[in-house]
Order: structure tokens, then sequence, then C-alpha cells
């Protein structure tokens, strides 16, 4: 079945962790706070900006920091930010190499339609619900909850 | 962005092709009348047939058709036969090798509920709906057609 890329599924686990802690901590402690590598934080960090679902603090005290309340971010903006435009095939994709044979496909156009679908679905879950969840995995010690999401997203 | 395989958007093509001819045709002929390749029309249509959404006919006048109406048929069925259950993440897939941690991982039962919303969305998409389209591309000429969608699909 398609599947999210594994920097996507980072991607939630670390949005997730921000919306139940709710305050700015820099890279590092959020990767130490989830198991996740710095490299990889950083690089869904840097994704999460320039899709506007997290805001960079500078300074001293400065870090990460969700952009708007956990319940107005979507599942959908989750993959966006780091996937681009829902596309299940790759001739629907905005792209500058567009296959140049819109014209003749007689599949052209009902791709897009079963996109939208597919992403009005994703817009109905919101980043809060996927944070609701089994607190008991959260309170686990740290040390196992880390060795845990290491191990199920490596 | 994730996407579904190549060979589920062959079965698309195949399957549109079918709703609009409407008869029993052998393997050859639908290879002939797409443009998709002999081998790739076996291999798809076993796994339709495997899926319940074409039947196989035996015999002199035998060949493939659909199973039921092109209305009762939806994109979800379609790509379920070729990919299996909507999985967005491998974590939550039905599988034998089922990582163990779903008691410690926040994200448990979370994704599956993501994966029904969009299994859902894809039930709204009908084959009917997928083969109505701009009648232009089914008339062009044979030649024409076929290596369109062999171009478009390679």
């Amino acid at each position: 079945m398609f599947r999210i890329n594994k920097l996507t599924d980072y991607a939630v686990v670390l949005l997730v962790d921000m919306a139940r802690t709710d305050k700015v901590r820099a890279a590092q402690q959020i990767a130490c706070d989830t198991g996740v590598p710095l490299p990889t934080v950083a690089k869904v960090m840097k994704a999460l900006v320039r899709g506007n679902l997290v805001i960079s603090q500078r300074g001293a005290t400065g870090g990460y920091g969700l952009a708007r309340p956990a319940c107005e971010i979507t599942v959908a903006d989750m993959i966006q930010a780091l996937e681009g435009p829902v596309a299940l095939t790759a001739c629907v994709e905005t792209t500058d190499d567009a296959c140049g044979l819109e014209t003749l496909c007689p599949m052209h156009g009902h791709w897009n339609r079963v996109n939208k679908r597919v992403e009005e679905a994703l817009r109905t879950v919101s980043l809060a619900e996927m944070a609701s969840g089994p607190i008991e995995a959260f309170g686990l010690p740290l040390a196992e909850r880390r060795a845990a999401l290491a191990r199920s997203l490596s």
C-alpha cells in the first residue's frame, strides 16, 4: 500500500511530542526527549518551519514550537509540509516535467478528484487527535521510551 | 507524496478500458487495445481476479470481464486488490512481523484512524466515474492511443 515516507513518519512523532509538551525547546532537547536523532530533528524542523507548522525562535532560550494550536494543524498539513501536494499518481503532480499527454490520457482529471478526496480525508484528523492517545506511552521512563521509538522508526 | 505503485496505475487504466468496452476479451486483445504490455496485463488480471473485481472465462470465446458493474467497483477496491489494506505507515499494516511495541508507541491506534478515513475517501469514487472522462481520448486512433498510454506509463 502507498506509504508516507520515513521522514514524514518522524515529523508526526515530533509534532505529537511538541503538541504534548507545548513549549519552545531546542532541537537538541527535542531529540533527547523523543529519541529521534538530532540530524533528523533538524531536517524535519526545517521542513516544518517552511510549511508554517512550526516557528523557530532564536536566542539563548530559543528553539522550536508549534506555530498554531494542535487542533488547527491537520494530518494533511503535516504530510504536505514534508511531501508536497497529495498526488497518488506521478502524472497529476504539479511538476515542471509534465508528461504532455494530458489531452490524450483517458485518466486525466480523474486522479485529481481522487487526490482531492484523500486530501479532504486527511484534513479531518488533527494533530490534537493524534496527540491524544495512551498517556502511559508518554509516561514511560525516558530511556525506555527513546529506545522504543528509535527501534520502531529504524 | 505517497504514491500508488506502477502496477496499480496500470490496473486502473485496464479497468477503465474494461468498463468502457464492457465485454469479455482475451488478455492479448486487452493488451492490444490499451497498449499495456501483455505480461503486465496478465499479472494485473491475476490480481484483479483474486480481488474479485474481474472474472476469467475459459474457452475459445473466453477472456476477462468485470465481475460486477463499474458503479459498484470503487477506487479503494482497485488499490486494495493490488496493494492490500490502506496503511500509510508500515507499523499499522496487518503483518506477521509486527514491531511488538504497540503498547509503548504513542502513535498506536492513531494512524489506523487516518487509514480508515483515507479508505472511506477512496470508496467515494467509483470505476464508473473514473471511466467517464473525455471521450476523445478513447476515440483516438488506436496506434496513437497505445503509444500515448505506453509512454505515459513507462
